[in-house]
């Protein structure tokens, strides 16, 4: 059942294996560990559930363990130096490694220090939720938030193989299954219709956290998001398609204080915004708009923003998010269920309209 | 008199510009200046003196500046961390461009920023110091200290252009001038004869400050780093050797509290122990040693380590040093004036003999 995926990106390849079971495979994690000491990063809640079997497959080796708080609030600069304190208290060297063990938070920190640690060690992430196996496994972005803005500060580097153990979603809240499945959604949307299409037959499985659906799920994900990336390794163009439902989603993140709906929660509401609008301009058919919905909401995901969160203000929101990402406000809209492009051209009417259009209950 | 040097590192190339008055070329700076948006770091010893001129090649460009207080003990967290705090106020996209105006701190701080910046964004560099020119332009290295050592937290980040304008080493201090030099003999030492020849011969030139000569002497050794790191940009075998002289000298650093022997006067000394520690192990003849030891004393450098220092103290230093570097103490020394080679291969006894006879006079 076990899947073995190839990222390919020239010396800096790695594979993501995916499978139940696999934290319990020593002789899996052992090839990938660069010298002699390791520090493994985790979270409150992860660490006591998978750090001890992650830990037998480390016999012999200097083991450190750093054990973060859990939430996006601690994803800043003092937790990240934490870790550069604790390595050089130890006396880490340069041929060191460190293994990323919990979700998106505790592997963006931890590889963002791992990017820096004496310039760049290595790196080996264990994603234990849906998003992270599906997300932050491939494309090797890392960082840290600011006050100022998420992933302001960090890094692009490479992890030296991914260990997406299919098992530890069984520990993985409703929510944040729900939230980890809107991102697989966006694959399918952006470039892979077949991949929809086959999330619509496998949603209930999905949802019973079937183990072979989940497995393949994650694969055709990473699969998508390898082959942008692969393609686009420092987000120049293409990639920045994977960021379909992200503006309008930002928004929604900032507005209502982050921390409250999940990303991926608040992606699933962007995505029927950027189709609604996608619609609106004639570049999506009327059909395919209540298909997106209707598949998000199987995975009981939000499919609008929250009602306290005026559409005006939305729209502000998402124009600081822009301006501080890269200048001018530019959305990734559908051109069909499967197909996705980058464009400047929106008016605000249009953009209110579409955020109007998706509290509508059909 | 200009001089410009490629730097051939694929996608990451960029040129180096040598020349007195370059400053005063907005032409030369303006091509390189990515969006329109541009911050300029420097610190409160350069800015007052070369600012303003730099300002001048920046019309029409949203323009913010950074002064930070002037000293190694600024390279660390927090004033990194105010650089991403000024950028976030002023909305910095991620097209924006750093510019780096000063010495080696000024430089690594301002690199390392960039790199991180929204996971990297362009900056140029604009040495003030001959140590800054001879030696920061050309490797990527940027980063910061940690309180446990010297730049434990960094990146490799290649900048678009270098502009070494020689005018500026007119107001640089004595001590200052004497340590940059240190690094230009450094690369004579390790891989070039002729140009050790060419320093003999122009030891007093340098010293006065004559400008063709400083021109030359910065070329030179930029196209010795140069060759070097276009080998091997991750500094995994050769770039090695750029550290002949440094672990004598980071103890010396480390042994006296950092900041009150300059970096180039301790690599001076260090690179005379280097040099009797080869003459002892057979592979450098006699004549030799003295013939560095007189080039740097002409320069004004130390060629021992401070009296107060002890030999086991050093070796202590040492020690701890490249534990934490990388593992086992491998130093860099001579099979020659302009060849060197790595070896571990050196014991105790043998590092000791070596501190010991650099502070014989002769």
């Amino acid at each position: 059942m076990n899947k073995r995926l190839d990222i390919n990106l020239g010396a800096r390849s790695y594979p993501i294996f995916i499978g139940p079971g696999l934290l319990r495979e020593p002789d899996l994690l052992r090839p990938y560990v660069r010298g002699k000491q390791v520090m493994v990063v985790s979270n409150t809640t992860v660490a006591p559930l998978y750090l001890e079997p992650l830990r037998a497959g480390l016999v012999g080796l200097q083991v450190a363990e750093r054990i973060l708080p859990d939430g996006e609030i601690y994803k800043e600069r003092n937790t990240w130096h934490g870790i550069f304190d604790a390595l050089l208290a130890e006396r880490y060297a340069r041929d060191c490694t460190l293994i990323a063990l919990g979700g998106g938070v505790v592997g963006d920190i931890t590889g963002f220090a791992a990017a820096c640690y004496q310039r760049g060690v290595a790196f080996i992430q264990v994603p234990t939720t849906l998003l992270a196996q599906v997300d932050s496994s491939v494309g090797g972005k890392t960082g840290i938030n600011h006050p100022a803005g998420k992933n302001m500060i960090g890094a692009f580097h490479q992890p030296v193989a991914v260990i997406a153990d299919t098992d530890t979603l069984s520990t993985l809240p409703e929510r944040e299954l729900a939230a980890g499945l809107a991102e697989v959604v966006k694959y399918g949307l952006i470039r892979d219709p077949a991949f929809f299409n086959w999330l619509e037959a496998h949603a209930d499985a999905l949802q019973n956290r079937d183990a072979a659906a989940l497995i393949e799920a994650i694969e055709r994900s990473c699969q998508n998001k390898a082959d942008v990336v692969e393609a686009d390794e420092r987000e120049l163009g293409q990639r920045a398609l994977l960021n379909l439902g992200h503006t309008f989603g930002h928004a929604i993140e900032a507005g209502l204080g982050y921390g409250d709906w999940l990303h991926g929660e608040a992606v699933a509401a962007g995505m029927v915004m950027a189709a609604e609008l996608s619609r609106q301009l004639g570049w999506l058919d009327a059909a395919a708009v209540p298909r997106i919905r209707s598949l998000l909401e199987r995975f009981g995901l939000p499919v609008a923003p929250p009602p306290g969160l005026g559409s005006e203000r939305m729209l502000e929101l998402m124009a600081v998010d822009k301006k501080v990402q890269a200048g001018a406000l530019r959305l990734v809209l559908l051109k069909g269920i499967g197909s996705a492009l980058v464009t400047g051209d929106v008016s605000a009417e249009q953009i209110i309209a579409s955020i109007d259009a998706s509290r509508k209950t059909f």
